[in-house]
């Protein structure tokens, strides 16, 4: 299978290069790097040209990564001019702006010239302000307004992921008449899956699908064939709010328009796969308690950035270990308390964890919203309940066993019980009501649930025990 | 921003509904799912076709999942022939075998017929054999041969994902004459964005997109147009691995061949953007612990799915539980050490946590590869000792006011810094050598890192106090 996998990417790029960069496990082959590496330190230029300009720019991007710093800005300065700009966009944050800080401004002014808009502003939205003015005013009028006007909107909308090249003609013309233009034209985007149908003002009247233009005759008006149903997506939108109008409507790209209706660019699928993708990380991230870090953000970084969780955790932790100290004198007299009481908590910060991933996640996708919040909350808890009753039997039979104490065995089931209801209710009712205050779910779930079940672990093992035996 | 996003929606399909179905926060309006089940009640079929009938295939699909179980058959029912069957594409597998269950198989027949290949294998794959050879029997034959051959594609491949219709052209053909075809071919998949060029057997020679063809003179013959490198995939490849070319080289559509590279179908990009979803879904569902599971399953279905996970970190938890018995005379001479110990092995727990959740994620998206592990275990070790510095003094000077006593302080501090440590290591290389022995490290990392913690953080919190103070 991954053979397969290999000879694709071989045949795949016949005219760009015949390498095959990948091994089995889909990173850059080892003795390809050393001989980039090589050539790299020779200043080999027929080597990088003709093996490492040639690249697809992912691939590319992926053997930048591969590198050691020093190589990847050796590697770019020597191919200069052959070096495709796009590959960057393709890498790490931290290991773009190193190699940006690295290159002239000219150098990258020149090359951002041959680039889609929407790679170029990725580029320049991490430059320092100097720097992006510099590399700004060397290039086209034209060009330079456009790429200002995308920069301008603010960062994650739809308007700074846009491409602003795209092919417009007023409803008017005929197909054949399209057709003959697109022709003749020059400058139109290097690829594009449909046009769009605009007045002398740059209004948007509608869209229409290569596709819809290759079967209709030529005679037909485009504003026969046009439709209305364009999704135009307002450039202040938030990406994420854009991503999900074309998951729901399975859209291939969609205009994109200012204030005044007016088309300023078009939004790709293939950025919104990026969105799609970049989103379902970012949960995962915050329910693990890690934001927007990269793996080649330095120890200092990396470790700053995951103090303020831990900050907050050691502020539950200290509030669960004051509970248990409300019971030092039972746990003095029977110290088969302390050995089991980590067991309650835990097994009830994995139910709750479990059960809090389930919610994070259907209200990230809106799978869960008020219609079913109530059935859903009712679940869990059922389920709380029965695998707290599994649960609480089995360690109840063990742990009866092992400190030879049916009593012993009998609380903790019942703690057990209690704390696995008590995690399912929490790992529901808190990611709802931190969405419905406003809050992100995801960010803020772990650290309520797992106080709920550190502190009702506890309380229930260690209180029902003091009951029962100063009762006995 | 909320308001300009409702706008959109309801201008986007005025040919099909100016119906607003959605509230602000993207749920289906609760007044008109009332009004929806007042229709089905009085079976007001006028307001049923003229209102639901009309809407786009997901908002039906988000209606069906807003209503009652017995409504959405009703509903399905009274439609009849009127029902999109490709808006069960959109709901949770329960609910859609639910609704087909009650179907009658012809009505489901006459319906398939009209959809997509790709939705109706969606539709069918779920179906016990028999519906769906009775439902197969009664569709034309062409029809039944391509279903079933894409059924017969192993499930999660890009085969049974694929789209069996497609436009192939011969590559002597004129990029004239392709467009004619076009205009008078009446079987044309319903949207496309390349065109196929194919020798008499069908075998695969190229690809071309539809606006390289409009920017084309007619008289250009297709094989001076067509690209080789059109990443054609094997029907067998698995859908994830499929997923990931079309985000490497940003494809919007793919051929999909089978083992003689003859072209069986077209994969694209929308059904790929599901699969990258699913695929990130699911990364996060298995590090929380949880299956494949759906928010439409009951109690003793997701009860049942739940239970291994909680049986495997039961082990764990027993484990941890007997460290702790190892020293039960230290704990019974010192109660503080049981106050604290669960601080030690919590924050251990959630520092590894961190570490695992970029390590998981990082592999699954390729970032972390032999070319950079090295420096991110180096990294992680770093931060894990930093960290551990951190909250080490923090936590020792906090339990050392609290019970009043600097060598617990020195204790727990020393112990922090050790499990900070090991969380930061297990939370790196469990990851990674799952990852090399083929294991996939989101289902299992989890529990191997908190046994790390937990018993690292209870053995060396309650060992060193007990050296300590049987030394002293």
């Amino acid at each position: 299978m991954t053979e397969t996998g290999e000879d694709i990417l071989v045949r795949a790029h016949p005219e760009e290069s015949q390498e095959d960069v990948y091994a089995e496990d889909g990173s850059i082959r080892t003795d390809f790097r050393a001989m980039v590496g090589a050539a790299i330190a020779d200043r080999d230029l027929l080597f990088l040209r003709q093996h490492v300009a040639r690249l697809h720019e992912s691939e590319l991007g992926d053997l930048i990564e591969a590198l050691q710093p020093d190589q990847r800005i050796a590697l770019v300065l020597l191919l200069g001019d052959d070096f495709d700009l796009t590959a960057l966009t393709e890498v790490d944050e931290a290991i773009r702006l190193q190699i940006v800080e690295h290159l002239p401004n000219a150098q990258i002014a020149a090359a951002i010239g041959d680039l889609d808009s929407d790679d170029a502003v990725y580029i320049l939205e991490d430059l320092d302000h100097e720097d992006r003015e510099e590399i700004l005013a060397q290039l086209p009028f034209t060009e330079r307004v456009r790429l200002r006007r995308a920069l301008d909107y603010p960062e994650s909308s739809a308007g700074r992921r846009m491409q602003t090249e795209f092919v417009a003609v007023p409803p008017f013309w005929t197909v054949g008449q399209t057709i003959d233009y697109m022709r003749d034209e020059e400058g139109l985007p290097e690829t594009f899956t449909q046009i769009f149908v605009i007045d002398p003002t740059f209004k948007l009247l509608g869209t229409v699908d290569l596709d819809r233009i290759l079967r209709t005759k030529r005679q037909v008006k485009i504003e026969t064939i046009m439709r209305e149903t364009s999704h135009p997506i307002p450039a202040e939108m938030d990406q994420e709010e854009a991503a999900q109008l074309f998951e729901q409507y399975d859209l291939l790209s969609a205009a994109v328009v200012d204030e005044n209706e007016r088309l300023v660019g078009v939004l790709t699928i293939d950025d919104v796969v990026d969105v799609i993708q970049e989103e379902a990380e970012e949960d995962l991230m915050r329910l693990g308690g890690v934001g927007d870090e990269e793996l080649s953000d330095s120890i200092r970084e990396t470790s700053r950035s995951r103090i303020p969780w831990l900050l907050v955790n050691l502020l539950t932790a200290f509030l669960a270990a004051s509970v248990i100290s409300l019971f030092e004198a039972t746990i003095q007299e029977i110290v088969a308390l302390a050995v089991l009481m980590p067991i309650v908590a835990g097994m009830g910060g994995n139910a709750g964890s479990q059960t809090m991933t389930v919610s994070v996640r259907a209200l990230a996708t809106r799978d869960l919203d008020i219609h079913n919040a109530w059935r859903v909350v009712r679940r869990e808890a059922g389920v709380g309940l029965l695998n707290g009753m599994v649960f609480g039997v089995l360690i109840g039979v063990i742990a009866g066993f092992w400190f030879h104490d049916v009593n012993i065995g009998g609380i903790i089931a019942t703690a057990m019980l209690i704390n696995m209801f008590a995690a399912a209710v929490a790992g529901i009712l808190i990611p709802l009501l931190l969405d419905k205050v406003g809050a992100d779910p995801a960010v803020s779930s772990a650290v309520f649930v797992t106080a709920v079940t550190d502190i009702t672990g506890f309380f229930a093992f260690l209180g029902l025990a003091t009951w029962w035996f100063t009762l006995h």
